[in-house]
């Protein structure tokens, strides 16, 4: 008989892409279904989802998903839904009302449409035989997010997804302490716990924080006021909502996840805008440029997003002139950046006043909670062991030291399994019982999985250096050295390399004429990728992806 | 006649590959002669040196450059002379003693050798016959910075660069406010200034606050101490080694950068470490793990470098264990943040303790001044116009706002010109009087300028896409559309995808016929490369760079 499993299939060591999968006899519980974003190495890929593999096998050897519980609505948490329920048997989905009109949201531009039933909050639910799923409010950049207890034959878990613990939410629903406490005094074997933000020892500052912040970006503005954000940071959006009413501004919003997302918010009553307070986008020329607030899309940057087009001059409806102003209320996440700080520097220098995190502190607040707040949820939840997830490996590492042991942990009550281990607690002892190699699975367009390590590399090589195609025909079976084609992109400016063809010609001449006759293709094309790689090297210290082929004709 | 002309070649608007030119009559006087570094957005590209065009243009005009002073050792300031050199005629150098050894340095590897004059400090000198130069002491994150006085028969400008107000320097030269507050009284007519760290409201800290958090980090070390940090930051070397002694730790330096400038640096008596206890990297394993303090370059996590090889188990020397503690004395700079992340991640994984400014704040302190600092240099030197420098738009325009206007500064006094603009000083009057077209010169291993833009747009639609050839023989005249070859790299992992090729292959046959045997080799291959991208992104949402051939045999 085994024990009871944690297999993080995503949202380990890499932040994004969650997925966390429990497993006691033959069945298997899931948590949450997040996309990851690609990073600068990975170029061309618009989304990496997680590899379902293990689940697949699972279910080839009889067993079966009892159900899926979403955590809160970020698109690294909900947004592989449409990728992956159409690789799985169906199951009952379970989400907040906030969290399932996002998922439903993300699965109506998609073929894949599966119910999401809204669980009750502070109710146990059953799934499957034997988990029992109590789910109840905690802070964080999205309303209805839910922590959950999942009682088990082992045990309980505490699936503490991301959080900050914000005493002063916009919406006035605090962190469910009743609860957390009473899960705390019943005991609790594990918690999983959100450790990404434990590099800052101060407790993060209130969401309501901000709102004084966008007060006093607002008060001087002569022109648009324009503010980018988060697309589903519902709070904030009231905030700007709020502050826009006091200084008699309209609200537009632009962007299609910015429009989406607040349709959404609106229609479950967790966003309030007084009627009559938004304007259409294709009805902005009706009024003045200081009765508007524009709330838009593109905070991090994005290419072809709704802010990056205006920013550049580009967007069919809205034109940023010099007397706006332009609000960045997000901080850049690594690798973003050059976009992100571009994008400020694009508009200092059209004279657009531009106000960021930078320059106004409060104008963004975190969504996670410090090394402090980890250990508040250490203090009452009293785990036998605990479980970092959510962070990179640094974070995992440092909530170890900052958090775990100052809270008096030991070190083998603090689980920090590598990417794909697989976790068992059998008895209320934890163990690593096998391994899955997790691979990368990246979302090319409309291709899924197409794109793997080698096409990556090649991307990277070619994106480097460029590349040539050396072109051999063969006529009547002899190889052609006469007529070699060249045909390079993205290594030396050809028109003005004259040069350099030639040297590329001669050089595959020279191997042709002295393998000789009997050589063989490959040899052939071989012998000359790698005397042209090392001679240009050697000659220009670059190294373009060098192609030799032969055409039979 | 013509006034003074001050022309910003580079370090205007992008921060690095700085170069400034001071024109009066028949004479350009340089300052500084730096490096850029590429963005993500420049694969293959190593660095990015000055357009000297306009000076090139100039002298065949009839114009001379009677010198170049370099301000400081940094490499955007110094790096690009071994490029820029040799396309100029001979001139004299300037610069203090250890930005001359650095410089000296930095021409040493490559064909390039001139002299570089020490200055003598605080004593007037005159550069051709319309400059009179005063070079002074000034604080910045390396030894011997200095601002400097240029008397012109315009007025006398003060050229600010990179600087701090560091009130206790680590060899105790503090900025020559003696000096600065003569030139003030005696009046300055336009003031340059760094500008680059605007969005700091308070005053920096100073450089000496690293040593306690140095202390800190390697008080409880049980193996290895590896500091790895900026290669020319000799007064953080010099804090390092003084914690190291205090703790009986002999030091060894590894990597090239570090090498050389910790040689220079002792050279010139502007570091100094006690004999006995410096360590060959080659002779570490005669010494125990926690007996060595490790300076180790690469702290940016640059590809190639000593503590990345380190760090991936790829260097000679170095291997890094669980005991040893690697400490990153540097923040990352905007772009670097996914290698530098990445480097701590994998020591994390690795069970190496990682130290970084996150996690002890004052590890890194930054060598440019906040907006405060900026504010007392103008109180100080009190110019009559202000030109903010050394910084991205962003930074000028923030400039502006939160420094020279709550000085009292009107807007026809800040000077904020665009890149390229050449701002002329004529009876005490600023103005742009003309403009100048800087072309970016890339630098791609020994080729210099022969990558542009196309060539980086090529990579670029390359690297995020990759790349289809199809390749079409023509036998006796007539194309072969039965023998049509597809090469294809980083597009779709070809071996899985017979049924990719055949779809090229036949909607590249049903062109040809469809054209028929009349039709130009150009309308040919135009009519294939459009149809395949308009299908290929329908099916597919991909666009790769599509590169019909016709190949003659």
């Amino acid at each position: 008989m085994s024990g009871l499993r944690i297999i993080p299939i995503g949202g380990m060591g890499n932040v994004t892409q969650n997925m966390y999968v429990y497993q006691y006899e033959d069945e298997m519980l899931i948590f949450d279904c997040g996309i990851g974003f690609p990073t600068q190495y990975m170029p061309g890929v618009d989304i990496m989802i997680p590899d379902v593999t293990y689940l697949l096998e699972e279910i080839e050897h009889g067993k079966k998903i009892v159900g899926m519980v979403l955590t809160h609505g970020h698109d690294d948490h909900i947004a592989a839904l449409p990728y992956i329920l159409p690789e799985l048997p169906e199951f009952p989905i379970y989400a907040s009302p906030l969290t399932a009109g996002f998922a439903r949201q993300r699965m109506k531009d998609s073929p894949v449409q599966r119910e999401v039933t809204v669980f009750k909050e502070n109710e146990s639910f059953e799934i499957g035989s034997y988990f029992k799923v109590e789910g109840f409010p905690m802070t964080h950049s999205v309303p209805d997010t839910r922590h959950f207890a999942v009682h088990t034959p082992e045990g309980t878990i505490y699936h503490g997804t991301d959080f900050k613990i914000d005493l002063q939410p916009v919406d006035h629903v605090l962190p469910d302490f009743d609860t957390i406490s009473r899960l705390g005094k019943q005991g609790v074997l594990c918690m999983l716990m959100d450790c990404l933000r434990v590099e800052r020892q101060d407790w993060s500052k209130s969401e309501s924080a901000v709102y004084s912040a966008i007060e006093e970006s607002m008060i001087d503005v002569k022109g648009k006021y324009i503010m980018t954000l988060m697309s589903s940071h519902i709070h904030r959006i009231q905030q700007t909502v709020n502050v826009a009413a006091k200084f008699d501004r309209k609200v537009v919003f632009i962007g299609r996840s910015v429009e989406q997302n607040v349709e959404v918010a609106m229609d479950l009553k967790k966003l309030f805008i007084p009627a009559g307070m938004i304007v259409n986008k294709r009805d902005m020329q009706d009024y003045r440029d200081e009765e508007l607030c524009i709330i838009i899309a593109g905070s991090q940057g994005q290419e072809g997003s709704s802010l990056m087009r205006a920013v550049y001059g580009d967007h069919p409806v809205l034109q940023i002139k010099p007397k706006d102003c332009v609000v960045f209320s997000s901080d850049a996440i690594p690798g973003n950046e050059i976009p992100y700080f571009g994008a400020i520097d694009e508009l200092s220098r059209n004279g657009v006043k531009v106000l960021y995190p930078e320059i106004i502190k409060d104008l963004h607040q975190s969504g996670h909670g410090g090394a402090m707040e980890q250990q508040m949820m250490l203090a009452l939840v009293k785990p036998q062991y605990v479980f970092p997830m959510g962070g990179q490996d640094r974070h995992r590492e440092k909530f170890h030291e900052l958090v775990a042991e100052k809270m008096g942990y030991k070190d083998h009550e603090i689980l920090i399994p590598g990417m794909g281990d697989i976790l068992e607690f059998k008895d209320g002892v934890p163990k690593v019982v096998d391994h899955i190699n997790l691979q990368p699975r990246l979302v090319d367009g409309l291709g899924v999985g197409d794109v793997g390590r080698s096409v990556l590399s090649d991307r990277q090589a070619l994106g480097r250096e460029g590349m040539v195609v050396i072109v051999i025909p063969r006529v009547h079976g002899q190889l052609d050295s006469k007529n070699i084609n060249i045909i390079s992109r993205g290594f030396v400016f050809m028109k003005e390399a004259q040069e350099v063809v030639e040297f590329l010609k001669q050089t595959s001449k020279d191997v042709i004429e002295e393998l000789g006759v009997d050589a063989k293709d490959e040899d052939i094309k071989r012998t000359i990728e790698r005397r042209l790689a090392r001679k240009l090297y050697k000659i220009i210290r670059r190294a373009p992806m060098i192609l030799p082929v032969i055409v039979e004709s």
